[in-house]
């Protein structure tokens, strides 16, 4: 996924750009309603947000958020298409040369806290940036699980779908996303990934190595990550939401927020782009957990489920029989 | 204080080195000495560490801890000396040609996260670097006080002390480190200070405008820094500890918390720095509050005492009469 080439992208239209907006506000619908579903009986709060066009960053967006609510501690979902007329150098570690240029970016990105310790944490993203009007064009997405306690049972679900989701993008595609993604996840002053990982494609275009293609081609890749994460994750959380649980649970579940959070805001290169730019900080750190705790030195007790967490923070074939 | 300069520092020996870290082990026990004695009932964890002789980076530290105390969330203490081959940039923003020579640092530093809403945080840090063996030096330090709700009186208190602390360094010094701190801990997405500041010094020798002077110069006004931290916030707990406080105020306290992690993990250059190198990851995370909240687009109603905190997030001369 790194590998500098020479860029001689296809040149892409309005018609393909409308139809990824389409596509990302469709998703952003369908994670909305199916949170929703969930947590019936929970607010979900709506916002729309509209940045003033200047010369710098414009654009729109929306915002679905349950918070506290009875399936959920917090369940957001944000869809926002944006438009600047300098490429941020952040914005893409291949295509240096476009810093600075006019680009628009749109995507649809979730993170869904559940209330129960026993129904792991997840994250999805799904994006399209295009510089000089889709002269360039390039995809980024993926998903990644967080458990606070790991089941064999679901990493393998997890990853199974993951493989599907890349299965018709060529045979590398599967591993070249998922070791990019435990890549990605990692925390190195806790020598852990943050989870059991996923999918995370960075620069997708049809110069990619191994998996790119057409823009029908990338797009396709990236519809199906969108659909097989809101599918998968869904029958996860189902699975799992009702597990019976007491403070133990829901205090460890905090300490490995405290994680999440490191990794958030010292790590992440989107938020912490967007700390540094002129984002909105309420849309960005809607991927916070509502609770987090941190304490000193702290190590689960040898043979206990908290302790076996460990193993599961380290890459692994999930899929080895 | 970051006015570029050629480097014409006074060379030191052993004798002055010796006595910054009796200093800093000294200030190490007094400030233990006074946590524990503002909570008696609660446990204080002490841990010395040493790290292995390497060449990259070496020494060794104490460190002291009150957790879930009856005074305290949180009261740590960790002192420092480490030597390393290579001083890595983000060490110093001035002396940049250093980089990459051999280096010792050597300090203590403190957070205190108080139970009681009404009683502030604050953070100290006292600090030595030199290289070549003592050619070039330079102190660091200061402190500054983080309210949940705020007082007049005591941001005077604090404001005062650091304008006695500063006096013997010139007419010029407390304003210079005054303006430093509230440059320093600023959070740019949230468009407001951490706290009502303090002092901020980063680069602290003979050669600094305004401010510096002959080590003995510099060396006494990090010992008053030191001291009067100390002093001062001893005197603004015991004042606000036994104030009475309910849900609401620890509510408010957590979101509150939420904002001092974002600091420490985004942009505060200590914490970033030893993230990303080789440093003791619990020492370096003994600043995170044990515990933190988020919500999404949370605004205090206005003419409450929380609404009332945001007129203290921004830059005052506290000292006006």
């Amino acid at each position: 996924m790194s590998v500098a080439q020479p860029l001689r992208v296809t040149p892409i239209g309005a018609r393909e750009i409308d139809a990824a907006r389409e596509y990302f506000l469709g998703l952003h619908t369908r994670l909305s309603d199916a949170w929703k579903s969930l947590d019936e009986s929970s607010q979900q709060r709506r916002d729309e947000w509209q940045r003033p066009v200047g010369d710098v960053l414009s654009g729109s967006g929306r915002l679905s958020l349950i918070e506290n609510g009875t399936t959920f501690d917090r369940a957001g979902v944000a869809f926002s298409d944006v438009s600047g007329a300098r490429l941020p150098a952040a914005a893409s570690e291949r295509h240096t040369e476009l810093a600075g240029q006019p680009f628009r970016a749109m995507g649809t990105s979730c993170v869904v806290h559940p209330v129960n310790p026993y129904a792991p944490t997840s994250h999805a993203n799904v994006r399209l940036f295009t510089a000089r009007e889709g002269e360039v064009w390039w995809f980024g997405g993926g998903f990644d699980l967080t458990p606070v306690y790991a089941f064999d049972e679901d990493a393998r679900t997890w990853h199974e779908a993951a493989r599907a989701a890349c299965a018709p993008a060529g045979p590398r595609a599967y591993s070249v996303l998922k070791d990019a993604c435990d890549k990605y996840f990692y925390l190195p002053h806790r020598g852990e990934t943050r989870g059991i990982g996923g999918l995370f494609a960075d620069d997708l275009n049809d110069t990619t190595a191994e998996i790119g293609g057409s823009f029908e081609h990338c797009f396709a890749l990236i519809r199906r990550i969108g659909d097989s994460y809101l599918e998968t994750y869904v029958s996860l959380v189902k699975h799992r939401m009702a597990t019976a649980f007491g403070t133990r649970e829901q205090d460890f579940q905090r300490l490995r927020r405290g994680r999440y959070v490191e990794f958030n805001l010292a790590f992440d290169r989107g938020t912490r782009f967007g700390l540094q730019s002129q984002a909105r900080t309420e849309s960005l750190l809607m991927s916070m957990p509502p609770r987090a705790e941190w304490r000193y030195d702290y190590h689960p007790a040898p043979g206990t489920p908290e302790a076996a967490l460990a193993d599961y923070l380290k890459p692994r074939d999930w899929l080895a029989s």
